[in-house]
């Protein structure tokens, strides 16, 4: 599928630090590939609501997911405005001056009207999507979503085309002045996710063994 | 400081998951230590924008700060609602069926209007404490901000007194059912944030020692 390029909308054009602007739409894929879970703004009675919860991603469309019953994913199904934010914190810059510090990340915020997701085939490869991102494998390896689980389901759309991604990277940016006189240590302490050891669910028989997806991921970046 | 109870608003109280609801304003407390960014929602032009950034917290204030360029903060800036959600992921959670799949979290979303810090004692305070969030040991042990730095810096201070905080622990939730049928396994893949290997500024002359105060953070969860 061909991706349109990054909107250039002005909600959507980095006003501040735009020396961390990124603009190539394989920027955003890999944010978007990097982040595990989002954060949903909505407005709600004219505040702002932001809450967590996982997503998915293909081609052009953000998926998230949650309750029917969840009166921010309803305030969004009503074709209102929405902002989906994905960050990925890469390290907390350590500057010669408080000014300076800061953080380097990789960060994507998607703007648009969501759309309910209601075309059943639509929905639930989107389901599919979603679980593929957050527990790849899930999908084949356990039980589908039943007509019930379906029904109770809110899934919704967002076109991945007015977006904004910023990445910082790199060592600290000091005033040249301080580089000079001051000898302080300065420098990139990096964070990253890592896994743990899988937790067994108490429930299950002895001797199920981790599956084969579980066990990759563990290994692809571990504790 | 007397820090209230979190306050029961309909906004700030959990409709969904309600299991998952945590109300003492200590749950608050460990969550706003736990996290190292935040993701700040307000609303501009009557959507909503999602961002991520710093933040630090003391008694009963949560403190932002951002440029006074900023187009979001200046929105924030003139008393209108904001949203700050702070979100610690701990874990997929491998359940028996898809629709069971979660994640394992500790999360506060905060809602209130948004005061510009414009007292001098309180800014630098806030400063201060944003800087020891974000990089335990800078405030003393790095330069200080200039007249013209904060000028150039505003600050938003948020009461910690309507929020709402969610924490979901423990393995899968799976249907009794799908326990009982079915053997493929089911449990939490943890995940957490480590620290790597400090990374010195390039313009760092040779011989500069880690700080003890960077050196104990990497030491506290390492990779």
């Amino acid at each position: 599928m061909t991706r349109p390029p990054l909107s250039p909308t002005e909600r959507s054009t980095i006003q501040r630090g735009k020396q961390r602007a990124a603009t190539e739409r394989s920027d955003l894929d890999d944010v978007l590939d990097a982040g595990l879970i989002c954060h949903l703004g909505v407005v709600v009675n004219g505040a702002p609501v932001v809450l967590p919860t996982c997503y998915g991603w293909q081609d052009n469309t953000l998926y998230v997911h949650g309750s029917t019953g969840a009166s921010t994913l309803r305030t969004a199904i009503a074709g209102a405005e929405v902002s989906v934010a994905i960050t990925v914190l890469d390290g907390i810059v350590y500057a010669r001056s408080v000014f300076h510090h800061s953080a380097n990340y990789r960060s994507a915020v998607v703007h648009g009207r969501a759309r309910l997701v209601e075309d059943p085939d639509e929905k639930l490869c989107a389901l599919a999507v979603i679980t593929e991102h957050v527990a790849p494998g899930s999908w084949d390896y356990t039980r589908g979503p039943s007509r019930k689980e379906l029904a109770a389901t809110s899934v919704l759309a967002l076109e991945l085309t007015e977006a904004a991604v910023k990445i910082r990277r790199g060592p600290p940016g000091d005033d040249e002045a301080d580089v000079t006189v001051d000898s302080c240590w300065a420098g990139v302490l990096p964070v990253r996710q890592v896994w743990g050891e899988p937790e067994p669910c108490p429930l299950l028989p002895p001797g199920v063994a981790v599956p084969s997806h579980v066990a990759a991921r563990r290994a692809s970046v571990r504790a």
